[in-house]
């Protein structure tokens, strides 16, 4: 059973950049992270852009429907930036795509000492690994359907509604 | 859904003993473990033993057994050291009690800056909430049933068989 | 022999805002720093400011200026942000204040896996508590005189004029 | 200015061996240190041995009285284990090199998240390239004389005798 991680960038893969100070993409982590928890699973990496969710276009959202119905996994992880991941998640959820398809992505970047990425991506491979075909978001350690979660801003965590 | 995490030790947990240059066990990491990966899931901590599972005796596993079996909880998250999880795991499939139990531990302790602790503890908990009722071990980025698996010593991973 | 640490802000002290992506200054990191260090040198902590170097106004350098002209100790470390720290070392120069006033911050925020604050800060207590009189600029493993430096923005990285 | 690191293992270099959960020497991780502090400073890396300093020889203690002796550079840290540092020290003290010699080591291996090594490595440098003549112990964020030092094992700290 192959599971696909498709990248799309999100806070979760920002790096620092010493040169003006802001946090920008250079490379994914996704690899030293799979590394590091000493994965053996059986997951392809595809990178399909890299960008803040928040200046995700209509197109790129396109760009991301079409890559889950093309790619031959039928277990797809993909890493999102968290402001608009609730968006994209219904575009997908609404496709009705035969696959089982899993968001996640971190509150705090890979490169920081406290960051939630390993913890998420454990929990979001597992989540794609054992659930049947749908959409759902993977944060604060708990999986939601996509059409009953809310990002709450003001306390910077995922909620069921 | 309640997910009751059992400490039983283990490498994961262990701890640099700055007096004697040894590991150790001095306090569990599990409560910050969950709280830098922003989990918010319903967990209760719950601590049986703090042992190398290399000397877990044949009472430590009958405590173990007692308490899945007691627990409120049918969803059970059991933090194990590695040697031998695969034994646990083969005494508690033979129970057949009626809840999910997830052993999971780490080949690095989460004091380490690469350690795989955050990771497998993130998968674990996705498994035991998505997993109907049985036994199984959570390590290398992959779910294994207690009875078709092995910790292959050489290569320090989980393997099935 | 009393070493006087001064904060004024600076990409070192640098936290990631969880709520809007951004890198601002919530508190500082120096205490832990030195813990971590396991330093057990007589160190006072006075915060000045939180500033971003780049905001720094001449008001704020007189600031700087007059609490180490005030300081009762006569070893003292500025942590300050990198862009004008040449900028603030010089006018601290032209004082000829007759303490040893060593500026140092860091290239990447402590909060970051591979931040080079604590390597920077020892190197800095070191010159603090070792130097005659004066004033000096502590990076990339070097000790620059106040008058003899630039930062290197292309290269990100400090070098003797 | 050459400064001339010489490595001889020690708490600081030591790693976890995830085949028998001790922690062992591999590799020394000083050049990875000293690119993460951003050190532009001219260091060479010389291994004589890499020990637990307990189990140093007073053959060991003649390789690193020779190795001092003939090494070009006239500023060296010599990186030790820090139960037996002050013992070296002492033999160091007493064979009057012309040199200037810091010993350092870590309470914590590298490989923790907790580790003193990088502030610790910074303190050290800073202290070799600025002290004249003589042997130091660079520990705690102090630099002691040679003969003036012990390491209290119940705080697990050095001080001043």
């Amino acid at each position: 059973m192959t599971t696909k991680l498709m990248l799309t960038g999100g806070t979760i893969d920002k790096n620092y950049n010493e040169f003006n100070g802001e946090l920008n993409f250079i490379e994914t982590h996704m690899p030293e992270l799979l590394a590091i928890g000493r994965s053996r699973a059986d997951i392809t990496v595809q990178q399909l852009m890299m960008k803040d969710s928040l200046d995700m276009t209509n197109q790129d959202r396109d760009i991301i429907v079409k890559a889950c119905k093309n790619a031959r996994a039928d277990k797809i992880v993909l890493i999102h930036g968290t402001d608009t991941m609730v968006e994209t998640a219904i575009k997908l959820g609404q496709e009705k795509i035969d696959k089982t398809i899993v968001l996640v992505g971190a509150m705090i970047p890979y490169v920081f000492k406290h960051s939630d990425a390993a913890f998420n991506i454990g929990f979001a491979l597992a989540a794609a690994q054992m659930k049947s075909t749908g959409v759902y978001i993977a944060m604060n350690g708990t999986l939601f359907d996509y059409d009953k979660v809310i990002k709450n801003r003001k306390l910077a965590e995922f909620q069921s509604i």
